[in-house]
């Protein structure tokens, strides 16, 4: 029986789709693929990005998936349009979910979207955005601080208070009235990002909004986990590298209990 | 070729969604059927509510349809699901996008619904929230006075206040953190629901949220307007009572044009 909800990423920023779509969807379980060993994503080439993600998706498919989730928005730019194509399950990206959300929640048309170093060069958001909208303003910036730091677990608040304020000034005096957080290891920064910026930029998560799309594509293809009684969904995490950085981050960020596993992709 | 996005509504509330599409997708054009001579359907029977929307359904039938927007809680809880069974085009109602979109917005899992008496009785958004999520705590009420209040034009704001407050009174000792307003009246009275409640409460609109989902699955059913050039979406609006009302509303409340037509329903 297909039940599970695939989810992949080039490394722990995808936990935060996750984590939403455990909050969202609470009855539906999870199999996620993080690529620690090779993340990050942002600086590679195409191609590359393109091959890894497929190993990932060879590796999940293995199991019964019902849907997949690429929680990642270096992959999602690059691949998704192919992988959508060939998929008899549905595929959801990171960035077209936001796209929508920032349309439904700006008031002016002047979006902000900030991600990696990739997503940014690929122009994704702003194609999202001015397909539905033409007349939307997009204000794009690549912050490649920003992975790291959210890699290296933000133990100091100031330190990445100051790398924050950094990365987004080139935003501070452009009229945008949302900001998108365009690449899923940025809601870890959410309450930064919030204080930098204020209250005047509304703040979408690509997480949130991918979870409440998946939400929507379960629902309308009949797809949606109604199971009665209360047995809880059996989440699995696997790993690429080594999985003590998995389990460190999921531990404090994940509240559902999950098993973690450490896989080879065979390359 | 089919185009067009069919809106359907008890009278002129659903302007709330249309409005919303128009907003957040501003290639698309909107047939939209108000059946402004039987409003409300709130205190109707079923099979009243069932033949009525039948009967704006296949009056738009004639126009070619790409999707149809059942913009009325009270008919949404009573025909959604038969008529998503029998419909050749994707059909979104105006429930399960504001359960959804309250599910990924609530902290606590406490959601308030307010809408007519119809739709509260129902059921229909406690089931929808608690299929998602069977822990979701949910404080239901009907609120009669409202969509009179807002069919009356609002011209009052100290007397709308008052009856907004009254009608809200049985809330304001509750613990939700969120609000659907489950009718797609509400939304002409979110600025003073919102000083009623205050900031605790988020407030969820249907009209912002359908227009949400209706991007949603137009994109994945590969029936979005992607069109070159600035060509003006023509958008209809029929009516089965007098014209004269909807066009004040629609023509304070909607900025695209727009040709408004008398429709007969031929009963």
């Amino acid at each position: 029986m297909k039940n599970h909800i695939g989810v992949i990423d080039s490394g722990v920023g995808g936990l935060t789709v996750a984590k939403e779509i455990m909050r969202q969807l609470p009855r539906e379980s999870i199999y996620y693929f993080g690529d620690t060993a090779r993340c990050p994503y942002g600086p590679r080439p195409k191609e590359e990005v393109k091959a890894y993600t497929l190993q990932m998706i060879r590796f999940l498919d293995q199991f019964h998936l019902k849907a997949l989730v690429i929680a990642c928005n270096t992959a999602t730019a690059v691949v998704l349009k192919e992988i959508e194509q060939e998929s008899p399950i549905p595929v959801i990206g990171v960035i077209d979910p936001g796209a929508r959300a920032a349309l439904k929640e700006t008031k002016t048309g002047k979006v902000g979207v900030i991600g990696t170093i990739g997503t940014i060069r690929s122009g994704a958001y702003e194609k999202a955005l001015n397909r539905l909208n033409p007349k939307a303003e997009v204000y794009s910036l690549a912050c490649p601080k920003l992975v790291p730091l959210v890699e290296s677990g933000i133990h100091d608040k100031e330190y990445a208070f100051r790398i924050v304020q950094e990365s987004l000034q080139p935003l501070q005096d452009l009229p945008i009235d949302t900001l998108i957080l365009g690449c899923t290891h940025y809601p870890f920064l959410t309450d930064i990002i919030g204080k930098v910026l204020g209250e005047r930029v509304k703040l979408i998560s690509s997480a949130e909004e991918t979870a409440l799309e998946l939400s929507t594509v379960l629902y309308y293809r009949g797809l949606l986990r109604e199971r009665e009684g209360n047995e809880k969904p059996k989440h699995k995490l696997f790993v690429s590298g080594d999985p003590t950085v998995m389990d460190e981050m999921a531990s404090t960020f994940i509240t559902d209990s999950y098993r973690i596993f450490q896989a080879d992709l065979g390359n």
